[in-house]
């Protein structure tokens, strides 16, 4: 049966769910806690988490749950500052900026986002979570095999079949193939060519064939019929993170909320304009204005020191054209319900799929 | 069990899986009627036929197969010349034409691919193909009823949702889906974002939701496992195009041939430099260069009278880098057999994987 994936039984889940990190305004401890104690893999984002506050989390986790939960982090490396791409996204934010009555920072030279570092590992070889991810670059070998020795199932995005091979040849457990549908920040980091990005259908199979590690798919799955379309792909396991968006137990604004609920399928593109690398999120006028005739952006985390303020307005006002939404191409698919409702109609609409013999 | 879908039984073939229409520089005769006979839909690409042409195609094919094949057709509009837009593309051009050697058009006022017409109409009325399929539109009401009163299936193109309702409306019985994936041109009509295109693996499953009437997925599907995920997904049938570019009855180029036999995931983009729409091809010198701050370009098919003497120079001269390779994402799972040999295969592939538990 499907529930019998190699990628379930290595993790110990019941069902090869995960649940995709994502980053909130608020932590995400109480959907994903809820995520793994319904048989699936819950995951929180860590890659804004000092060292302090990723051992708060982990502490909340364990006591929310016994089951088996996963940590993910950023491995972008440190960006160069450019003064004339500085220059030219001051140009690009700045009517922004007046409309909206906010004060142009100085410069985006400082960083917001720290990268993965040798204070986390030693807080995860110490708290062995059953998983921690990789998003923007393939870790360190050492790393790896340090997380690996400490009993710790090692995962990474992979965008393209070259990346997923880069990172097998890593020693990764599980490549976690990111197929252009997929709602957020493109982990690509091999492959930057944001318009060839692979569509999941076509991703996940080719993978399959080029690495001899678990293959976990993402980008666009949101009910049944994609969890069924993963494995006959020849996925181990399926990561789904706009479905768990409108989870009761997740944090998330009620703009963000409401415009999942009238989602479409046409609602999204991929902007470098919030932070300096693609991510997909809902079109906005700040979004749709900066993809103009394809500017170069400030390298991430650096555009965040210009977009940040803009969102914090945003989120204030509660006014959807100046906050980021990050979710993918089938978010129209979403429901309300808790986790655990969720991950029931998910396994049964697989387990109706196929025990009919109609596929 | 699969064979027995909606779409097989509508069109009374055996197997649900669409030869796609092609334009390559010869007709497709052989490789649609190998593909019926093996118990596909096999289809000639007939935009750019006369209607003399037409009519002579369809006598070729009758002659070589009793069995249903279909016709494809483009519902573009006529273009309006824009002087502004031909002058820029003439800048863009020039630096080509003056490599080559070759002469640069004085414009591109002259149009190559004729729109559908009542000649076409009729005499597909008088010859009955089982079905009759249109890319880049909806086709008129009144041309969809006297086609099914004749007792034609017909199909058209839809690459978001909006698209299957406004089809459906116009009473077509089958919704091709067209993700991302695919090869060749979008036939996108009324959602013209070319970033936003939709991946198949979430598109399939809204339009499903959104239709009554049949769904045929296509964009990406290269062997049983996109079959069975495109099933899986809600669609009645499948569309392959790239699959069949390596049929040995498929009158390709060496280099397109050679091309796909070396293909990687990461080939293709979608590029407008070639007719003025957006088209998945394999990136190359011309169309990374003419990509460039995503100029405009004059409206299809006017752009192919600036293209199309570089394309013939690099048939002429077996250069890649000047030829339009058109395929699709999964083009790196191609293999070189007979129609009738993929065909098998493909249902073979698809047999096992849903008489395995392991989905």
């Amino acid at each position: 049966m499907w529930n019998s994936s190699k990628f379930g039984k290595r993790l110990g889940i019941e069902h090869p769910i995960v649940q995709a990190p994502m980053i909130l305004q608020k932590p995400l401890v109480a959907l994903a806690s809820a995520v793994s104690n319904a048989g699936g893999l819950g995951s929180l984002g860590c890659a804004e988490m000092s060292v302090d506050e990723l051992g708060q989390r982990i502490a909340e986790m364990k006591h929310l749950t016994v089951k088996p939960f996963n940590l993910n982090f950023f491995l972008h490396s440190q960006p160069t500052f450019d003064p004339d791409l500085d220059k030219q996204a001051r140009a690009l934010v700045a009517p922004f900026y007046q409309a909206l009555g906010l004060d142009l920072p100085d410069n985006a030279s400082g960083t917001e986002a720290e990268t993965f570092n040798t204070g986390k590992l030693d807080l995860l070889i110490e708290q062995v979570p059953a998983m921690v991810s990789f998003h923007f670059g393939c870790p360190n070998p050492t790393d790896v095999d340090k997380l690996k020795g400490a009993g710790i199932v090692v995962a990474a995005t992979a965008t393209t079949v070259k990346e997923a091979i880069v990172l097998e040849r890593a020693g990764v457990d599980v490549v976690v193939a990111q197929g252009w549908e997929a709602g957020g920040h493109r982990g690509s980091f091999v492959s930057d060519y944001e318009d060839v990005g692979i569509g999941t259908l076509a991703l996940v199979p080719q993978v399959s064939d080029a690495v001899d590690c678990l293959v976990v798919a993402s980008g666009g799955i949101a009910d049944g019929r994609g969890i069924v379309a993963c494995r006959a792909l020849g996925a181990d396991g399926v990561w789904m993170g706009t479905a768990f968006l409108t989870c009761t137990e997740t944090p998330i604004s009620d703009v963000h909320h409401n415009a999942l609920m009238v989602a479409a399928d046409e609602d999204t593109h991929l902007s470098r304009a919030f932070s300096g690398r693609p991510c997909r999120a809902r079109r906005t006028r700040y979004s749709t204005q900066l993809a103009q005739g394809r500017p170069e952006f400030p390298a991430f985390p650096l555009m965040y020191n210009y977009s940040s303020p803009i969102k914090r307005h945003g989120i204030a006002e509660e006014d959807l054209e100046h906050q980021f939404l990050l979710y993918g191409q089938a978010a129209a698919l979403n429901k309300e319900r808790s986790a655990e409702q969720l991950i029931k109609a998910l396994v049964k609409e697989v387990q109706d799929l196929v025990t009919t013999a109609s596929i």
